[in-house]
């Protein structure tokens, strides 16, 4: 499936099973390279015991709150549960502390992982043919995959370095309603962006809020990575700025305890648009979908989940401090390395993310899929042409790499090979 | 949303949310009633610190099979995972042992419950709009809501009690067709159907297979209660039965293990309709649209389920004995106490389940909302109207009564209170 906006390039708005089967197919070939390719969380700072061991703390937090007995609380946790979560109250309290958002219970929607809250709201929000979701070039693919599968138009917005993100978001949408089409949805990753690592600053958010909410458009703020910041003072989350009710806030465990319990939630605003019964119709039709895709959250992985919230005092700062602690050393050994193998006045360029998984090389030269696939096999090194993720034709130049789950060691090993790999290209010897 | 095919009576067709909301109001302000309305497993026969305990039994399981230490696996197995499951060779060889159905690994996709597996079949293979599904009338509220918010049109198939199931079947692809409709999938509850309690004889079974195989259908067994059989011998799987390719196979352990883990599965036939490739490109799609909804099924859980299919040598026969054997007492406790509340002559009948969590009562007046609140309200015993889950006006005399999740005692008091209320209306002192 192709995006409709989309034409030319191939591999260029992928879908993520393609993306996959590349990645699979590279990494299966080539099992010796160094993989930039996946952007996993590292897997040495999972700690699966640990949330095995929680589970009777939340099991206690949940009969407390009940007035039940340990053993029926455990019983009722091992049952149906309540469609919309068993842990709201847990969530509100850690989004409150980690990203100062407020909100209550009712407004929490828990979902199996946050690529279920996406789908959820994307479904239910682009209800009309002309509907369609708003979103950076390049993107997720997790959220382009959701639109073409259910039939449901993108217009990308196209950002250059040089570009003010309000002016491209402005452009894309009169493109869109020039084409009759309705934006409905607006889908942003603003803290350390996938797949380029970027981050919007907080005048660029409050632009955005008041642009959406004067067109009536919902933001979808996912921060899978938000936590994991290096440097620098964290910017508000767009849903704790936001006073025009017009974001849902995405959220998910997987980065920050580990993806296997796949738990995230939805947190919509008080007053959706300015109305408290939007917000109710809107929480009723997220919770039917749900109830007709997973009927629930498994409470199981939900009470490990909240078990560390439990013992973390709500808070999980101090859990992924020594991961970040990994990742920042990563990016670091990642850029130096660059400027190790890349010699000054190659018109190599890259960025340096303050926090997550990714960063982004430009390149002088065409990189796709062919390309790719010569770095795998020519050079051991694996990576992401940063068209896999384009809707537009920008990007063919850009690659991203991904320092997440790998060691330092094999960042500058991996490096190294790149630098030969654009060497050789460059016919520089 | 109401069901297009559907048009008068009031809650007929309606949502599962509807139908949830009514349950939960009436069992909110009648907290002291007792309950025939939820269909839930018994939550006595869950051990979910037995399923905790299995974990390490796959762990061991899972790093044998890829050559992993331990703590290598159990990490792993914290990780994303393959969009497929993690489990599937155990689950093959206990729908072997278990159900008689002979597949391989790659015909298996886990889900995260079988309601997920149900979406994800219906939306892969009705893609057209001419295409329809053909579901009995009553059926399970899950389907209906999915073709609900799908915009997937059903068509019921109206089998009174007289006729036969094909010639229904046939009558219902007829009114389709002429309807310029595309029927693409038949979905079916085999065992001990929800609502209606109904087994399909072995005759009956190869009649459809027949019937779809000819017709290009594809047929979704649903099986969630068929190992709790109570007597007689058990009635082979469609899936088991079919030799066209033209039966998805649908199986959870929510009610073998329990809810709360969220694990269910699709077995794809080896050949559809008789072609490899369309098995391949079946799964391929298949396994697209998992990874855009729910990435792929918790690994923690799935290890859970198979830590216990290891534990009980992939046979979950003996697992369920104990709440058979429940399930059992509890079916003839319930239509002992109808014998008992409501006198020959009558006009009041129900059916004798031969395993499951339910049978129905026919009423010689219609039982809809008003007459449930009523039972609820002056009665104190919660029922289903059997028009809730219908698609046409024929049920409206029906009420499904759940024995599941109940103790004989309390079942003899509920018969006896719905004896009062029918008593009641049929004016009888």
């Amino acid at each position: 499936m192709l995006h409709t906006t989309v034409s030319s390039a191939p591999m260029m708005g992928a879908s993520r099973l393609d993306v996959m089967k590349f990645l699979n197919e590279i990494a299966g070939s080539y099992p010796d390279a160094v993989s930039f390719a996946s952007g996993r969380p590292a897997e040495a700072f999972f700690d699966m015991a640990r949330c095995l061991r929680q589970i009777p703390l939340f099991v206690r937090h949940f009969a407390q709150a009940r007035g039940l007995d340990f053993d029926t609380a455990f019983n009722r946790l091992a049952q149906y549960g309540h469609t919309a979560g068993a842990i709201n109250d847990l969530v509100a309290r850690q989004v409150a502390q980690d990203e100062g958002i407020a909100c209550t219970e009712s407004q929490i929607l828990i979902t199996s992982g946050c690529q279920e809250a996406m789908d959820l709201c994307l479904t239910t929000l682009c209800r009309e043919p002309e509907d369609i979701v708003l979103v950076c070039s390049p993107t997720y693919i997790g959220i382009t995959g959701i639109a073409d599968l259910n039939g449901i138009g993108l217009v990308p917005i196209s950002c250059g370095a040089q570009e003010r993100f309000g002016d491209a978001l402005a452009h894309a949408c009169s493109k869109a309603q020039a084409q009759r089409k309705h934006p409905r949805v607006l889908y942003l990753v603003p803290n350390f962006d996938n797949p380029t690592g970027t981050t919007l600053s907080r005048q660029t958010r409050e632009e955005i809020i008041a642009f959406c909410a004067n067109r009536g458009i919902v933001i979808l703020e996912d921060n899978p990575y938000g936590q994991f910041r290096f440097e620098g003072e964290a910017i508000p989350a767009m849903h704790a700025l936001d006073t025009h009710g017009c974001v849902i806030y995405l959220g998910t465990y997987s980065k920050t305890i580990c993806p296997s319990l796949r738990v995230g939630f939805a947190i919509v605003p008080e007053r959706l648009l300015g109305s408290a019964d939007a917000t109710r119709s809107l929480m009723d039709r997220l919770s039917q979908a749900k109830s007709f895709v997973t009927v629930n959250t498994s409470q199981i992985t939900q009470a490990m989940v909240g078990g560390i919230l439990l013992e973390q005092g709500h808070s999980l700062a101090r859990l992924v401090a020594p991961a970040t602690a990994f990742y920042r050393r990563n990016r670091d050994a990642m850029v130096e390395a660059l400027a190790d193998a890349v010699p000054e006045g190659r018109d190599v360029g890259w960025n340096l993310p303050a926090g997550g998984f990714f960063l982004t090389v430009s390149l002088p030269f065409d990189f796709t899929h062919e390309e790719a696939e010569s770095c795998a096999r020519d050079y051991g090194v694996l990576t992401m042409p940063l068209s896999f993720f384009a809707l537009d034709d920008a990007h063919r130049r850009g690659v991203r790499l991904a320092f997440s789950n790998v060691t330092p060691e094999r960042i500058r090993e991996g490096v190294a090979r790149f630098g030969r790999f654009i060497d050789d290209r460059l016919g520089v010897a």
